[in-house]
Parts: C-alpha cells; sequence; structure tokens
C-alpha cells in the first residue's frame, strides 16, 4: 500500500481519517456553506457545474455526513410517530393497542424506520412534544374520546403536515393525506348480539368503559343493527363501567343488577370486561349460559384463561398494525396510501358462554 | 404597532416572517458560515466579541434553528431508545414489558423526549437500524437468551458511546456507562417457594418459558435458596413450556404429568403460565391447593380472573419504567446516575392457590 502524502485538493482522504464537509469543499475549490447547501438540497441558485464537482468529490472521497444531517438533508427523519390518546397512564394495557404497536413496530423496523412510542391523555395532547416540535416522517394515531375531541386531535395533527395513518376510527376526513384502517367491529357486534337474539335473549346489556372509543361505539351501532333485523322487541341497556377494569367493571354490573334485575345477554365491549362480569356472576351463583349468555370481544391470549371461556370475536390486531407500516412507507416512497379507509373482517369465535 | 419596514442589517425581522440563519449572518456582518459553527458549538476558533455579536442579533431577530439543526447542535437527538430483545413477534405481549414501556415513556414525554421502541430477536439485532445508526441521546434494553447473547448485546450497545439502562439484567459491566434496575425476582421466588413449603410440598415443579429471561433464573434461584433453608430434602424440577403461552405451557405440563406425576406444588414463571397450568389441572378434575398447590408471578391486571385466584408476587414494573426513565435523564443532565443497580422489592400477594 502506497504511504499516505498529505491531503491536497482533489486527493482522496488518507487512510484512518474520514472526510469531513470541509474535506469536500477544499477538494471541490468552494465554501463549506455551499456544500452544506448542496447537502441540504439547497442547489436553487447553485450552478450546474459546481453541483457536479461537488458530487464528485462526495463520491471520490467516500464523505457521509452523520445520520442525522442526512436525515435533515432528505427531509427524512426515519422515524414514524406512534400517538395513543388514552385517559390511563398505562396507555398499552389493551391488548388490541400491544399488537397493534408491535406489528407496526416489526414492520417499520424491518425497513429501516423506527418507531417513536407517545402516549397521552387528550387533555395534554397539545402540549408534547411531538406537536410542538416535528420529529417524524409521518404519524399513526389511536384516539379516545368524543367525536370532537378526536376530531380536534386529528386536525392538530394535519397541521404538521404529515401523512396519518388512524387506527380503529370512523371519522371522514375527505381529501387529506390519511389513510384509516380499522377491524369491522360494527360487524362483530352484529355476530354477537345475533348470537345472543338465537339463544332467545330479549334483554340485553352491553358492557362499556366510560371513556369513549368509536371501536366501542361501532360495536354497539352492530348489536342494534342485529336488534332491528331481528324485530322480536329486544332492547339494550347500555352500562358504563368506569375505568374498565376489573374492579370498576364489576362495581358497575354490581350495581345494574341490582337495580335492573339480571339481562337475558351481556355482552361485554371487549374480553377483560367479559372476563370480570363472568367472575361476579360466578360469585353470585348465576349460572353462563343457563341464566345469562356472556359475550367477550378481541380474542386475545387470556381470552382462553376462563371456565367457561368467552363466546367472542377474534380480531386481527397485529395485522392492522402491520398494514399501517406497509401503508406509511408505500405513501412515502410514492406519495400516496394504496386506499384511504381499510376494514379487517372479525370471525366469530364460540365458547361455553353462550 | 408600528409599520414595518424594510429589512436592514440589525434590525428586528419584520412582522409575518421568520428569522433565518443567513438573517443573522447579514445583521451580525459575519458570513452563515459562521454563525452555523456557532450553533454548532464549532466556537474554538470564533473571537469573543464575534460571538457575542452574533448572539445578540440571535436574540433580536428571535432567530431559532429548525428542531432537527438544534437537535445536531446539542449532539442531542431528544429520543431514547427502548430495545426489547424476545424471539416472539408480538414483543409486548408480557404485560410487564408494556408496564415498563408506558412507565419509561410517559415519564420521557412528559419531560420533551420521544421514546424509540424496538423489538428483535437476538439474531435480527445485529443488523437492526438502531446499531447501523446511532439515532438515541440513550438506550434501555430489555433482553433474553443466555448470559452471552445478552453480554454480546450489551456490547454492541456499549460500542455506540451512549448511557444504558438494563431491565430486569443481573450481568455486570463494571465501570461503565450503565445502570441496571430491576426487580426482586429471587426475593419473589423464596417467599413464593416458602408458600410452597410451608404448605408441605416436598416435590416442586417450576414452569419455564424456553427463551431464556434472567428475571426467570432469578425466580429459579429463589425456590431454591427457600429449599436450602427448610433443609426438609424437598426437590425442585424445571419443566420447559415452549414459548410459554397458553397452549405451549399447558402440552409441556400435560407431558411432565404423565411421565413424573402430579407435584405437590406448582410454580409457574409468570401468572400467565400459572393460569395456563390451573385450566390444565381443572380439566384434569385436579384440585387446587388440595391436590397440588399453585404458584404465579406478577399480579398484573389478569391475575384476577381465575377462580381460584393465583397465589403470586406484585410486580412494580410501571415503577421500574418510570424510574428508567428519570434515570436516563439525571445521567444526561449531569453525568451520572443515581446508582448503578437499583432493586425494587416484590410483594406477596396470597389468593386461593396455596
Amino acid at each position: 500500500m502506497a504511504k499516505a502524502g498529505p491531503p491536497r485538493p482533489g486527493a482522496a482522504k488518507p487512510a484512518g481519517g474520514r472526510a469531513t464537509l470541509r474535506d469536500v469543499a477544499e477538494a471541490s475549490g468552494v465554501s463549506p456553506m455551499t456544500v452544506s447547501n448542496l447537502m441540504n438540497g439547497r442547489v436553487g441558485s447553485m450552478r450546474p457545474e459546481t453541483r457536479l464537482r461537488i458530487e464528485a468529490q462526495i463520491e471520490k472521497l467516500g464523505y457521509r455526513p452523520h445520520t442525522m444531517a442526512r436525515s435533515l438533508r432528505l427531509s427524512k427523519r426515519l422515524s414514524i410517530g406512534m400517538v395513543i390518546v388514552d385517559d390511563m397512564p398505562n396507555y398499552l394495557a389493551d391488548p388490541f393497542i400491544t399488537h397493534v404497536v408491535s406489528g407496526l413496530g416489526n414492520h417499520l423496523n424491518a425497513n429501516g424506520y423506527g418507531l417513536l412510542l407517545q402516549g397521552h391523555s387528550a387533555a395534554a395532547f397539545k402540549g408534547s412534544p411531538m406537536v410542538r416540535d416535528i420529529r417524524t416522517d409521518a404519524i399513526c394515531v389511536m384516539l379516545s374520546g368524543s367525536d370532537a375531541i378526536r376530531r380536534g386531535v386529528v386536525e392538530t395533527l394535519l397541521g404538521l403536515g404529515q401523512p396519518i395513518v388512524l387506527f380503529q376510527e370512523i371519522l371522514k376526513f375527505p381529501a387529506v393525506d390519511l389513510c384509516s384502517i380499522r377491524q369491522d367491529d360494527r360487524g362483530g357486534g352484529r355476530m354477537l348480539g345475533q348470537v345472543a337474539l338465537d339463544g332467545g335473549a330479549k334483554r340485553l346489556a352491553m358492557l362499556v368503559p366510560e371513556l369513549y372509543w368509536p371501536a366501542i361505539g361501532e360495536r354497539i351501532k352492530g348489536i342494534r343493527e342485529a336488534i332491528r333485523q331481528q324485530k322480536n322487541g329486544a332492547e339494550l341497556r347500555i352500562v358504563t363501567c368506569g375505568d374498565g377494569e376489573f374492579r370498576g367493571t364489576q362495581a358497575a354490573l354490581a350495581q345494574d343488577l341490582d337495580t335492573h334485575g339480571l339481562p337475558d345477554a351481556i355482552l361485554a365491549g371487549n374480553d377483560q370486561m367479559g372476563i370480570s362480569a363472568m367472575k361476579l356472576l360466578a360469585a353470585r351463583g348465576i349460572r353462563i349460559p343457563e341464566q345469562v349468555i356472556l359475550t367477550g370481544f378481541n380474542a386475545f391470549e387470556f381470552w382462553q384463561y376462563t371456565d367457561p371461556v368467552l363466546t367472542t370475536v377474534r380480531s386481527p390486531a397485529y395485522e392492522i398494525g402491520a398494514r399501517g407500516g406497509s401503508e406509511i412507507l408505500k405513501r412515502l416512497a410514492d406519495g400516496s396510501f394504496t386506499q384511504t379507509d381499510i376494514v379487517y373482517p372479525v370471525a366469530l369465535q364460540r365458547g361455553g358462554s353462550t
């Protein structure tokens, strides 16, 4: 190997050193600011021959800017945001969300993108760092709260000028850079409502958390559709169960049973609430399904823990997350999503509770 | 309000416009590269009066660099990595991990930092974008695999030159920029082992997933310590249960029961495995705790789903995650962690299974 001489304009960088922006400038006979302008895409007033000369030296010297500087140049942060708007601090408690996040994260990681995860209450959302300072190429979001609150959050995000993927959202935002991916919660509600009606239920109760999630709203609509179609005069009562966790659900259901008596069917907003209800009913000596039909929603791992096992529907949450990742990467690569409203079916899982 | 005049050197930026680096340079009578040098902390060869003049104009014009450029200047990406090394694609399946991630993420978000989440198998780890390109200020990690694999991952991460927080790790890395935060899994194992021994158990079986997690190793050590202390000749058998999920656990336990008969106590590596075991035992008509004592580990939400409820220990996983966040921010702010080995106690939760 030849002995390395002192660096000179146009010379390759000596072995062991790493070419800097200043080396490129010197070798090209331009100022460092001119090289910096090129690296950052500011080439409007640059003469083509200057640009070609600098690019030749970048190639020759093997100059590679710091990753972050390179991201800046490409206007690519190589990061995708995932915002979960939930009033609970443990915003990953629901397995639907963890399946979406891991499906999304795995797809992005495999393609060289990071996942920037944030959980916020709706109230804290506007003050979040993501809203103050854009640090992502696109944003995924899963929202709770009223239509007005959710619409406000999406509009704030749209103001950042980034592509958006909404998970489990039913609000429409026409003609904007947005893709909505969800499961057919209404269809799932219809299926489970139908199971209850087929079991002879006339008085149905639906357990829901106090915080509004659009997917829960869709499940209620599906049950109501099944009732309307049946035309047998069945009625649906909505029982609001605090935070939707074990104790909150049991306390609300206990009060409801004491006030209104036992319904013919209890349809829970998700499996967690269904299992909480099952344990309360068992403690009261009420037999499932003989005295009351009981259903859940989503069929994640712990769905199998009880006896009897809940009748429920199986959620494709992991696939929904992964699809979010592939839609974002397609949008960043060629400017458009494949579709703007993507709906995945859910599948009925019959257990011993109906 | 005064009518805005045309911009001139030293003048405030007209209303509606936003000061650029070029405006600051012009107003200060220096080249844009000089301003850029100051913004990026390259002030070594800069005359103090030049620096003061530029800083005065930055203040006067209200110049604020783009967030990413500012991060570059400060060598701060305002992002903390969280790497989970797990062979399962759904790397957020275990509630221990989701509690750590949400505790960590909430603490970081509240302090203006993002959380960059990644799940990798040990095999895919070296190829991950985080390892190819540093994009964080510090890295948190939760590891599975053999001591050699985990040590290899930590050494790769240490090579990035960033502070590291290890969750649930017991390997020691002396004299490096690292903080270890874990719960007292060994103490928890001792408590549950003692409960089994106090119940008269002589033949104990421990259910563990095939993939090695150091916390599970600690739980085994704790049980063995309780047995040694008791000196009644009790024995511990380790039953490896595939992926540790419902079906895998039941299949492994069924085979073990058929081969070795029913032990006096089954101590599960976590509550999920304990519940899977409970349902298999119930299906075989085996009464808990009359015929076999059964325990879990961690006491997250679904721990309450079964009948009887498992005796277990309660994990402070959310606090562990939040502590990871506060340790990182302290380290970034003043150069050191408060401690390098932080251990949180776990609390015994008695249920009907012992």
